[in-house]
């Protein structure tokens, strides 16, 4: 495995046209068949839903086996090993806490014509979560999603997952509970998405639809955006590590590595000014690669979406880090705070020796849906902000709207709409 | 014309079924000739932006021609009539001081264990504005979008409209001068969404395109969404009105008819618990139809899209506007602040006698780029918010790590990613 290379090689050229290229692809594939299903779902509610379970998760389901209530999520809390009920109660307190921080509130002002203006806040009222069911199943993924929207204020959240015939996971049962989810619903695919945006008897309709799936849950989501809201499409993850001699290669190999270990698109990419740390650093990968469970998904994604590039200096590594705009990127370098100011495009950034992406991953208490490829120069983290909109106010006085009357007619007249200049002389007539 | 309804007649099911489904259609009939613009655009770059406009806007334009750069705006700004050029300077002014109300700034703060934990907000490096240019011009729209831009703090803001043989307005030139437009791009429709999103010699990429087109636009924007973020598509501009008998007719008749103006598929409704009040706006909109310049428009869209209904009471009218989501809602009632705080759903509330949407839509400052179709249950207004975005920092002492490392070790685990917990156990092993 050779993973080093230094920016004035020529062939570092293409490795970064490829990196800046990542994330552009929109899979069409699947939309005519996720057509079908969204008006199926439309047209004939849960019928339709049990029959999609069917027909692509084997799972019969009665209509009584479809929504899952609390009472059985807290069932599940009780079932998991202690230690895993308090991690997952750690990670929540420790997200919503984050959280709270982004709660903005309402505003009301004067301005000097004693015009009241402002801008309401004000929580969506339902919110769906998919929570993917395939060969994996992520709590943490059910805490990050749900937990920003309860702290919003949401009065209903409903999650949706693929059923299997065993019944749904503890742990994420567990993690719904925890994190306050009103009723899972056992249904997954673009027919989960459908029933979100549509509703259906068992599935209330949503404003909002958050979290991660596959072809069929993105087209879904993209082909129901509009009529609600949904979240980004999260591709796959990214880490960008920038580390200098004060560095531990065995800890940046194993960043690398947590990163690589997610899925064969998945990108791990190392920049360091140190020809002998980046050496040190894929030594490290191939060693640690013998020990780790996943290594064969790790080994093929590092093979295509992992490099340790070595830099002119710190500075390069900075400007190539904005220029890639990662999901996430570690700062292992001296005086690393200072940098923090120099990221414009980053979705998380984690200063220092000790600040692992794996700790943003779990419990720091920051969002870990994140925007990827490249998408970091104009999306944000998941957040408060996501479940929440905001409804402008005006309210003036008559003799404000007099020392402002002859201004809204002139620019009324200068676009044609004397309507508009008719609505404000109108109440101004006589005085 | 017959525009007053109760709502205990059965039509009004009706009437209120077809407000529910509003702005639920979208447009694919030319997304396969937008897709062959797109891909001409990102191939040729201004070689076929030139062509585009000689076939679609039958405009020939030197490659010269194609940027108005911003000498040439603020010549056009000592063009236009004094009134008309303080009146964009007043607007102006009130838009940007509302808008600095929204600036976030960035926080950090350090929890019990010692981790540095916050959020940095950065502007987006660059922003692209449509500026619509068929029968109407509109400097208001001009305003309204480049200056929360402005605000957010973006390094460039470059505007495309379509070319005009004669040139562009001097109206809509002035008002980029006065919101500090860096770049006007003759070019429109979806060539010139593709050459934001895809940058070309003249057109630099941008991140975020916001502004109102034709469904061409639309389109185009829908299609680059992902690679670039857009504003939302905005649908038929709404007005709902709830009055009661401290309302006068021919104030509210004429808010009605300066929404309808605006086109046969605008929605203008008033509800109101008075049969007196709703039979003399009836009245009243019948009588200004009479002196309205754009009466045939404002006929139209009041046939189809108008109603004064009769509710039981304030109360139904407010739940009725919570489930109509409206873009503009009027509280022209008796102690109509008091009221604000029961609206869940709308894009701008404007309170009281002496606020009409014609005051917001000009110059009170709020935006007046609002939801619409109901999607207010879901959306906000344009504001700074969608010119910045917010990245996640985590920095923690290595021994907070240790204290939470267990939890991060089970958490992982759980999910079966044991790269994740090898990232933080190799930090602390021989502590």
């Amino acid at each position: 495995m050779k993973l080093v290379v230094r920016t004035t090689e020529p062939r570092f050229a293409r490795i970064k046209k490829k990196w800046l290229a990542r994330g552009q692809t929109q899979d069409a594939s699947v939309e005519s068949a996720v057509r079908e299903i969204l008006e199926a779902v439309e047209r004939r509610g849960d019928a339709a839903l049990r029959e999609f379970s069917e027909r692509f998760d084997g799972v019969k389901l009665r209509p009584q086996d479809l929504v899952i209530d609390p009472d059985e999520m807290a069932a599940a809390a009780k079932r998991i090993a202690r230690r895993e009920y308090s991690a997952l109660k750690l990670a929540a307190r420790r997200i919503r806490s984050f959280h709270r921080h982004q709660v903005e509130k309402s505003f009301r002002y004067k301005d000097e014509l004693g015009i009241s203006l402002g801008q309401e806040i004000r929580a969506v009222e339902r919110a769906g979560l998919y929570v993917p069911g395939g060969e994996a199943f992520y709590p943490s993924s059910v805490l990050m999603n749900a937990i920003p929207a309860r702290v919003a204020g949401v009065d209903e959240i409903i999650a949706v997952t693929p059923p299997h015939a065993g019944g749904e996971p503890d742990s994420v049962l567990a993690a719904a509970h925890i994190a306050g989810v009103d009723r899972i619903v056992r249904v997954g695919g673009a027919q989960a998405i459908a029933a979100l945006a549509f509703g259906t008897r068992s599935v209330p309709k949503v404003d909002k639809i958050v979290g991660p799936g596959n072809r069929w849950v993105a087209t879904a989501k993209r082909l129901v955006s509009g009529r609600v809201s949904i979240d980004m499409v999260a591709g796959p993850s990214e880490v960008l590590v920038i580390a200098d001699t004060s560095a531990d290669a065995e800890h940046i190999a194993a960043d690398l590595l947590a990163q690589a270990e997610h899925g064969p698109d998945s990108t791990a990419i190392c920049l360091t000014p140190s020809v002998r740390l980046a050496k040190a650093i894929e030594q490290e990968v191939i060693a640690q690669l013998a020990v780790l469970p996943r290594a064969k998904l790790a080994r093929q994604s590092m093979g295509t979406g992992g490099a340790i590039v070595v830099t002119r200096n710190i500075r390069e590594a900075i400007a190539l880090a904005n220029e890639v705009a990662p999901e996430h990127l570690e700062l292992a370098i001296r005086h690393a705070e200072r940098f923090v100011k120099e990221i414009r495009h980053a979705g998380a950034i984690f200063v220092g020796h000790y600040s692992p992406e794996a700790l943003g991953d779990y419990l720091a208490g920051p969002n870990h849906v994140l925007p990827t490829g490249g998408t970091a120069r104009f999306s944000s983290p998941l957040g408060v902000q996501d479940f929440i909109k905001r409804t402008s106010v005006i309210h003036a006085p008559k003799k404000a709207l007099a020392q402002l009357g002859a201004a809204v007619v002139t620019l009324a007249e200068m676009e044609g709409l004397s309507g508009h200049g008719a609505a404000v002389s109108r109440r101004l007539r006589g005085r």
